[in-house]
């Protein structure tokens, strides 16, 4: 039995904010050091302090804008000999208050440091800045034939997805970070600057530091270069939607094409609710009906006999209005609902904030897990969209709430919780890509179990003493 | 440059044995408590005292024969208690001297812990004990359509595989056991039995203690449960055999294979040296020059394209005998010569020992490394043979040394030292599959620098502050 929303802790609602003493002598040796790249500015430490999440909290006292992983290194040895938080910053486009300065310090913003260091076409790696953007790191590929797949949505920062261990649409056929990442340059907290793997596409030598800092949130180590595994772009794309009875019946379908091994590239869902969203704002008359989107990656006879296969398969699951395409103009066409369901969405409710989930369970307890779900923000009234990256059982909703309604704020949160204790009775995870942050620190309890949380705090406590690196976020120390 | 034999430093060759002393209180407890299946007798002590590798040390103390999580947890409670080593057993298939009571202790065998629990054939996943050895897992899951791809080669436990991140033929399209490894339930150095990770397929809930686990060569938790991704058998299978006039025309159509995105399965090279000793075992007539073995996995239209795709490529640089086939009777028609290679070169020298080498490098650098190695070892005399995993970069030279000849152990050793040098001068790993183990203590420090060991060491000092867990391996403390 789910707890009604009544019980819900007030923690999850409300960070933790204990700011602890940021010394002018930091400051001054900082600004002496670092010049206009050392700002106390208030517009600049705002938009430092806050980000796409709903939490507001106090900025920090101060950003350094780095330029070189011994200029990080730098900061964070100031930091630890003051015992000042420090928090890495990208692009600000985190969901879950990673961002915030919840117990103070300093922003250290590492878009600056964007740079490709190399390319190595015929290894299909690329070696990066953490600042670097993905779309920006594509367009740098795109004379090699290659491409970095993991794509979260924003045009997050390499560095931060690391950091959030970020996946996307993708994900079902090309992995999430964890599996792309390949090696990394990491400032510890002691500031000393350390390698983990190397370019060699395995690796038994060792504890896997890659993937420990991969997912930690700034709260093991400041990454400060990043080695990626790269795809060739394939030879043909095709598109192909289809509309089902109900969101059972979609998700049949995903598990039918997984089990057959089709090699399907992105398998998203769009709810009946959405596709009503997008038809009234993009003026379509698509089936009010749960929608597939897909796209097949392959050699030109590969990609046709996949859709074939889908074809076949949604079929026998009531599947209608199958269309498939293959020109890069008609399979834009195809996908027009799920690139418009956000924007359909917010415009649905004007001045609306989007409050989103990120439930990820095993794919068999997908429809169950959506079914209930759905009935439950039915029942609260709350307006909603919902998307999923169905084929890794990871789907969002997004609930409509008035900014200025902390009743319907509550509201929201009430049905979070009860979709993640849903998630977490089906084996799922509170987070499938938009990590802990501060939003999700009660859910890891229920989720890991407290001996886990306790390891995690262990290795925080050994690697960081002084508890600098982005303190207040995943775990309560 | 090379460091020339002569400087290699002898610890590589020799480990450090420093009994630790095991209270005959402790015999008497574990005596009492399990009966029979805590073993004192020579025998056992010392087949679980031993391994693949060519090291000789002490054999453990006592066996414990482990049935339950729960019986796991109280022996590592009670060696905390006495502050006593405990080595986790599987299969005894380690290449490295993983098991080797090189501190005294007990080893703790986990192979009667050995049931499938669960197998979840919708959401492709499968939770085992890690006593299963991979080849009957693999007939336990036969009914469902589905299999675990990961082959070391031996048939070893997947408890055994998971320590040390075991990989193999199958890596270039399903990964290694990095990416395949979901969920773990671990014993820690304390005694406590904790859970990581779920059933969903990716997560960003906190750190990734996964794979903080996988490839820790049991020095910081007994894995009791591990939880798989599976695959779909695929509809077909083809295999295609290719010789070349060099290993470097193998390596470059492995490059253009991987790099136009052809989904290859398996891509094994075997260079004519081998290719030699298997005409002479097996009196087959092969073309004996470097030789690519390969295998294709999808639809059968998808298979019959990747094999034309390659032979196209394959005949760009110089492939000659290009044979492709469907069967099961012509595919293992074609692979005799990767499947007979390890068999024809032991009798190509009569009661010989195998000293197998596990470097990878970028596949840009393989041609490289393997031509300079090649000449190195043809140069030293010694008998070897080389097969090589070449979609990954990863390759075994194995030296066929006289078990009696301490001189061609110490020439081995060089060889094997010269080729991690070069390996690690082209960006690559001094173990692409085999683990740390003792053999590679020193070669670890080299690859990741003294920082990343340090914080290796940091991390191992916190979660086991005893040293109790299979102490001695990967880096001294």
């Amino acid at each position: 039995m789910l707890h009604p929303s009544s019980e819900l802790p007030a923690a999850d609602l409300l960070p933790v904010v204990r700011q602890r003493p940021v010394p002018q002598a930091l400051i001054e040796t900082l600004q002496a050091r670092f010049g206009a790249r050392c700002s106390t500015a208030q517009a600049v430490r705002e938009q430092h302090g806050s980000d796409e999440s709903a939490f507001t909290v106090p900025p920090p006292a101060a950003v350094v804008f780095a330029q070189s992983s011994a200029e990080v290194a730098e900061v964070v040895d100031l930091c630890s000999q003051h015992e000042v938080p420090l928090i890495p910053y990208g692009a600000g486009s985190s969901l879950e208050g990673h961002l915030l300065a919840v117990q103070g310090g300093i922003s250290l913003d590492l878009s600056r440091m964007d740079q490709v260091l190399s390319i190595d076409a015929e290894d299909l790696t690329v070696t990066v800045q953490p600042g670097i953007t993905r779309k920006r790191l594509n367009d740098e590929l795109k004379s090699t034939g290659l491409f970095f797949p993991i794509d979260p949505g924003a045009d997050a920062s390499i560095g931060g997805m690391c950091a959030t261990r970020a996946s996307g649409t993708n994900a079902v056929r090309y992995g999430t970070m964890r599996e792309n990442v390949l090696a990394l340059e990491v400032v510890t907290a002691d500031g000393k600057i350390i390698r983990t793997g190397t370019r060699a596409r395995k690796s038994s030598a060792g504890y896997d530091l890659t993937r420990l800092m991969v997912g930690s949130e700034g709260t093991l180590g400041v990454i400060t270069e990043i080695t990626l595994r790269l795809y060739p772009l394939p030879e043909a794309v095709s598109a192909a939607v289809c509309s089902f009875p109900s969101i059972e019946a979609a998700v049949r379908t995903v598990i039918q094409i997984i089990q057959l091994g089709v090699p399907i590239a992105r398998v998203e869902l769009i709810d009946a609710n959405t596709v009503r969203m997008v038809n009234a704002h993009s003026k379509l008359g698509l089936r009010e009906e749960p929608m597939l989107l897909m796209e097949f990656h392959g050699s030109p006879a590969g990609v046709k006999e996949q859709a074939e296969t889908v074809q076949e398969i949604a079929a026998e699951f009531g599947g209608q209005a199958f269309e498939w395409a293959s020109t890069p103009e008609e399979r834009t066409r195809l996908w027009t609902a799920r690139h418009n369901a956000y924007f359909a969405a917010i415009q649905s409710r004007p001045g609306c904030r989007v409050i989103s989930t990120d439930t990820c369970v095993p794919i068999s307890r997908l429809a169950d897990c959506l079914l209930d779900s759905v009935a439950e923000v039915d029942a609260s009234g709350l307006p909603y969209f919902l998307v999923g990256h169905v084929g890794d059982g990871n789907f969002h909703f997004g609930y409509l709430i008035d900014p200025d309604s902390a009743e319907e704020r509550t509201r929201a949160e009430a049905l979070n919780h009860q979709l993640v204790r849903r998630a977490l009775q089906l084996d799922g995870t509170c987070s499938g890509e938009h990590g802990v942050g501060l939003h999700k620190m009660g859910f890891l309890v229920e989720e890991a179990g407290a001996g886990a949380v306790e390891l995690m705090r262990t290795v925080k406590r050994a690697l960081d003493p002084k508890n600098i690196l982005n303190p207040g976020k995943i775990f309560e120390l």
